[in-house]
């Protein structure tokens, strides 16, 4: 399928370019190879996508990023240095780069107002921050955003009616060390992703976000980070605690109604038809969207499976762009390869 | 389908009444009904069996049992005591009950005793254990069973030839408490059981607890807690990190064959038709039993799911009955209700 | 669900009441019943879709009706006096019914002037055909609509922009007898009725009218007459056949583009949610429509089974009624029941 | 995966040379390449097989082969001919062939002898037969197997103990022509071929023959010919008859328990990962078993794509090869590619 668009695509900074390729070397096959993917925003990325069909790329910077760095100045310093950096870079290519904001996630306020920026001078599609910000003076503490003290920020998503997509970042903190430092080959993409993005995720819904905010969307990973699996058990739990227990006070909906009202899910790093298709049944084609997860994944792996996977013509142009064009309002958009 | 098999259905002891009500204050909607149904190991159970064709219940000790039992004397001391009694219990329905070894975890060589004990001497099928054990001087420690250490442990599950139900507990300690208090419904069956299950076992898997005990046979509830979901996922995460990083050294098979040669999964509490097929198509249904997690689900519906979920025949007497039977060496088990 | 379009639900003409009660006697199980349900079309059918939250029926004249009468006087007259009457029955409840027409399937002129009269004089929604038009001095002759000769009906269909449902009737006449009469029990749901449609419309779709006719629409019960389950192996056979032997002269599309563009598909006497799943994947949610197949279904198995049947809140919407909205242009319609 | 075993494997009699390029070239895309491959079973054949995996080759005579020879001496002539020079080819690599009979079925006890001389004197594992027998003066009859004449053919198959294997073959005769030779692109696999078969083999059904002969073992290619995807329409239309209409005094048991307990499907022909998950949902992975049909499909597209098919090991192996050497007694096969 030509004309795809794809929205978790990490880009870094050069200036960090050794820092880069020692975070590489703990999960990359080949480090310089993906320093340089990484780096680029030009021709090595605009190649993949010309052969894989890919027109539109909307690039967000990697993991853990600014949601690392706990000093809450360095942070919005190096958010807004990101967020002017790409917005050049796009400019050079408006046909086939479009970016999230970087925010730092520090105060709701400061958050809001970054975004704003980015929206409205940069033109910027949204956000996507790395799941909870690192805080506090060792970095220990998390940050969440699932409670009120946040609404100030999510109105100001809705106000601007842009999507935040809620990406995961590495387990951090003594909190997690214990944990994690013994099974070392779940930290990532295997366990600690999912589990990261999906407590905070359904924090949101269960605290009352999405009913504060209603018309909020947030876009999920790897289709979905686990939660679809359990859609059923989670239905089940919720809608009998909401009968006696009070839950119902900041969670009035079905999570399958936050789910075709409020959530978003991509196929980044998860190219299994198999797991499509139960989405497909769970949440549904009309939420699905494409993506890769570049460079952690290939455009050759993600776009061959993609376009060669068992599906309805209608749901491929859907889950390949139709969906995101929808929800990223580019109507006019055409890609030339399309 | 008549002569069901179910195999984590929970039993408390009575003279914790006045805890066990407690406990049932958090979750449930009827707190005298919970109470009576899980101190009951008789008619009431034998009551649901019968009008709803199950022929064999499979008894285990509620969560978090033993393993909420920091202190090791008073840990062992409570397994023992669970195990005499139930093993008292089912020996007056042979036919209808048989039972799971609750174990003390602090102690690999105390808990193998405790296991050969319980199926040597009571003809207990097995062992069901609550995710980590509680440990440490405040209860704040959490002990693995994923590493070295418990390999005796695990020898002797597979020298019994018996497998090992590793089920959920609650998130104790200041690890967790900042994770989940703030979103305390997650706890329990929505999320926080998954990811302490999904994590303990994946950790068993990379540590390379089923390579050095090859025939070592695990039951995960609630078809896999998320595991299968990401099944293409992990796999495609771990043989690219085998290819470079050294996890092949301690996880020499695939995630798949771990699932078709040492995992089992149940139905408890996940009567989704759409997940079992996709647990179908992922794990097949060789690997699958049915299960209720009574009595915090209900027989009726758990069992008028599955009666009527559309499978073949085959696969339903299969997850039904014949996996366990095969499981469990019950090749003379007659059920009077099949 | 409150507010569900369903479209393949029948009705007799009164006069023919005797003849209706023949006819019931060969498959109902109650024929006083089955004669009383398809002679209403008000208290009786009001009330089953009250009850389970049908908003809109769209009626159509019962199998195998005008399509069995080989006289083409007749069948012309009968087409006019039952688009007549259901006109008249409609108009009592506009917000509760609407009607496809009966079209005498003699001369495509006669059909298209009539179903042209039917949608500007009445309002009726499209036309319901049963598979192919009995003709010949004995019957014996059946008229396909597969072929050039029938470009000026599809052609009137497309310019009203309204659908047609391509409808099964039983197997007759001699070239059927010899294959029908020894396995009687094939005869109609089980068997014939696939054979017949599938055989139809797969000519329609090799022949070339969705090619000479991109914008006409044709709506498949019983989930596509078993089309999609071989939509891999027919899409195989046909794009090598159309590489070297032919067929790409008459059939320029591929055959899942046929479906997405031209085809829809209704659950009508199939409540299988496997089956569901198995066209959501391969058909695709917007081409799939609820429909009941009253009064050889029931209410009550298609209602009961749609309204549980898992699937996102999103997909049962546009199954149980958005799409339908669309395809009919029916914006306007506010059911009193959703 | 290695040592796959495939069982829709056609071969032709060198002698016909002529004929089979003719044949041919009405579907194949290079008619000396097919009629090369056909008439070979030697090293081309072992060949594929060495490079894609496939272990053992269960050969059969090409449709429509035998069952289009009217006249009954002709055809029991060429049936001996064809059996005993398929005997001597697999001789010659027992290891990688085996053969299935081919049959005259103009009498059912003509059939069952040349069936037991296959199986006792030649080691044949069952035999294949395409559809009906033509018969006539001209050729326009055709013989079904579905009445209580065949019982003596089917008991002599439940007594050696070996499977029919039900092949389609095209349609011929008057009966046929007034439907197919307008719609030619639908002739063979797009729908003729299931049509017949799911005609006959249902007939077999509901006409009683596997209630008489309770371990009948009968294979269909092609997943099934369309009876799975109708599995629920089916059963649910069957049930209701036997209450009120007698279908029950023939046809005993549920379309599903035919299914689990008679017949088998294979993957010949459809490569299609949705409908064998949909298959294994609805027939179970116990009742799959892999084929390609060669040469009219090639080992390239069958092989790699079921050895790269999302399902679980267990299921692939059941499928490729252990539900085959269930089938036919193949414990003690050992594959060398395997």
């Amino acid at each position: 399928m030509l004309g795809k668009i794809a929205l978790e695509e990490a880009f870094a900074l050069p200036r960090f370019r050794e820092k880069t390729k020692w975070w590489a070397s703990m999960f990359a096959t080949d480090t310089d190879k993906h320093t340089a993917e990484i780096n680029d925003v030009g021709p090595i990325r605009l190649d993949f996508a010309e052969r894989h069909g890919v027109g539109l790329q909307i690039l967000s910077y990697t993991a853990p990023g600014v949601q690392d760095i706990w000093d809450a100045k360095d942070a919005q310093a190096l958010a807004v240095e990101i967020n002017d950096y790409i917005a050049e870079k796009v400019k050079a290519h408006p046909d086939r780069f479009a970016a999230f904001a970087t925010l730092s996630m520090h105060d709701p306020q400061e958050a809001a107002a970054e975004l704003r920026r980015c929206v409205t001078q940069h033109g910027f599609l949204g956000a996507l921050v790395n799941d909870t910000q690192r805080a506090g003076v060792d970095g220990d503490d998390m940050i969440f955003y699932d409670n009120e003290k946040w609404d100030v920020f999510w109105a100001t998503c809705t106000e601007l009616d842009v999507p935040l997509y809620l990406h995961p970042r590495n387990p951090t903190g003594t909190i997690y060390d214990k944990l994690w430092a013994d099974r070392k080959w779940l930290i990532g993409p295997p366990l600690s992703f999912a589990h990261g993005v999906s407590l905070h995720v359904l924090g949101m819904v269960t605290n009352g976000v999405f009913d504060r905010n209603p018309n909020l969307q947030v876009i999920l990973g790897h289709l979905g980070e686990h939660i679809p699996f359990d859609m059923w058990r989670i239905n089940h739990w919720f809608e009998d605690r909401k009968k006696m227990l009070g839950l119902a006070e900041t969670c009035k909906r079905t999570i399958r109604e936050y789910f075709a009202e409020n959530l978003w899910i991509t196929t980044s790093g998860h190219f299994s038809t198999t797991t499509l298709h139960f989405c497909m049944a769970e949440v549904g084609a009309d939420r699905i969207l494409f993506s890769i997860d570049y460079p952690f994944e290939t455009f050759g792996d993600a776009c061959e499976w993609f376009d060669s996977a068992e599906m309805s013509n209608t749901d491929r142009l859907k889950i390949g762009r139709e969906n995101a064009k929808k929800l990223f309002k580019l109507g006019a958009y055409k890609d030339s390869t399309a």
